[in-house]
């Protein structure tokens, strides 16, 4: 079993935006339950299914499998409306990779950037864009988003 | 996709017991929703994650995938409890394969078999020791055997 550790952070300003282009993301929830979520993803012309489990502090069991790219498809159909929808771009800073996803749809504005550690404790140095730490927020979480989009929030 | 189409049948008598061995099966539900549910299997040496849509009739749509035997192990845990085990026995009889499943713990004592078919209309020979047809009847569906065993059912 994978344990994913990650932080996310808001995105402070549009100082990451040069760099190579982004990859669509199109992705649904065949079960939203946090202990248990399922997610189908078709990511450019990949697709995946995603089992995680409950998550603990910033750790997370996760298990992932590529499908056929016309499975993904048909799965999506299958999930609980509406689908998230998001590009993810990939930044280097001080060693380790950060994911930026620029949500579109019900979360347009929303720009949150996740860094992946390999354990707990491990050193990280923000970059400069790197805004308030969101981590612990379960509104972020794309499975909430899903459910409760950006759009939606009383207060932002 | 995988459009499965199965006829099931109560078992009314041992005759059937005669033949190769069973295989053990544990299986559990990361989403019971019927629409949109999510198994995980063990059966023998083997892991499965599959996903089955909504049925529509004796038809319902089914992705299978053949997952590493430790990820299955762990993705049960995640499974909402109670878990499912049954022993499936094979059977041919006149050209088709049936698949008796002995179910074990809270659904001990009830036998099903399972018929897959090419098509909604293909024709069937029953075998001697097939009772009552119950392809329609949702308390035998085994989603709903985890949620609701036999043992708790009022009338039988």
């Amino acid at each position: 079993m994978a344990i994913e550790i990650e932080r996310k952070f808001l995105v402070s300003s549009d100082a990451w935006r040069e760099g190579p282009a982004g990859k669509e993301i199109r992705q649904g929830y065949l079960c939203r339950d946090p202990e248990r979520s399922v997610r189908v993803r078709i990511k450019g012309e990949q697709g995946f299914l995603t089992v995680k489990g409950k998550t603990s502090g910033i750790a997370r069991s996760e298990h992932e499998y590529e499908i056929p790219l016309e499975n993904a498809r048909e799965l999506l159909e299958l999930c609980v409306p509406p689908l998230l929808e998001k590009v993810r771009y990939e930044r280097w800073h001080e060693g380790r990779c950060w994911e930026i996803d620029e949500f579109e749809g019900a979360n347009a504005g929303l720009i949150v950037a996740e860094v992946e550690l390999p354990d707990a404790a491990a050193s990280l140095t923000l970059p400069p864009w790197a805004g308030a730490e969101v981590s612990d927020d379960p509104r972020y979480f794309n499975l909430a988003l899903a459910a409760h989009p950006w759009c939606e929030w009383g207060t932002k």
